[in-house]
């Protein structure tokens, strides 16, 4: 019953439904293959950020795009 | 002063306000039996996740909720 | 499936096993009473923070305990 | 490479655009002010929780705003 | 620049080093493949939990696994 | 009563005890300088993560820095 969150940037590099599926699936996969656990009971949320909520070397990404 | 974080699914399964209300005072109501913790300080946050954004056993809840 | 993490004082406030159990048992009884969630899915975890490693008004809760 | 989570009230008390910039400079300065941290991989991850979300002393902000 | 939080059992069901860096490195490769991010900005975190807290079913991870 | 949860590498770069309460006071300022808000019920919580289970680039910290 491993816990894995993923935050990443939502707005318009939000990922698609599609993408999400995908990421609880391969994350899910990992943790199967390495560590033998049990993906029923393995739980994978994410979170989108939105951009000027996110901070990467003092600025928001929102700043960081327009570079 | 504790901590608490709830997530949970949202959409269609969001808790109502008054639900909410209810987590928070029996949430804190466990804290204050058990350890005889501060109601004052203690924090409860809730965070409600898109199905889409929530998985279980290498899938969606979105998907799961189709079986 | 909810995830409920509590983060609370470690070291010499750290809850003993008993209580640990007791907290998981009252949370998840919380869960399933307020949202009628499925408790066999539902994840707790707590994590015991040190002391100087937990901050409120601006201070460790090493210094606040010496007043 | 550190990471900060930052979780406040949203809805009529969330920070502006100009405020958010300013706590994700400030937080990543106090970083590499007091351990020397390279700005460029310091995270900082502003999230916004809804009153009716956000619990203290047993109630729900929102509650507690009333009063 | 994901960040991506990893919660799972310690103690005896601890990952070893190798099994660490192999998530580590698992995790990173579902960022890159599924969303192309930059891995060198992804941001990995894993966190060993005690099985006494670590609840499941209301129950700790502990006395789940003497049955 | 924003919560402000710290995560960075342990271990030979742990911060120091002195540290720990200049990272909790320079935060909670923040807080309250570009929020206003109470630094009474502003909550600092420093989680030290051993560098095996910090990862960047798809490689632990502990690999990064032999090279």
């Amino acid at each position: 019953m491993p816990f894995i969150n993923i935050k990443l940037t939502g707005g318009s590099e939000a990922p698609s439904k599609e993408q999400k599926a995908e990421l609880i699936k391969g994350v899910t996969e990992v943790m199967v293959r390495v560590l033998n656990k049990n993906p029923a009971s393995t739980v994978v949320i994410i979170e989108e950020i939105d951009m000027d909520n996110y901070g990467l070397g003092g600025e928001s990404i929102t700043e960081r795009r327009k570079k």
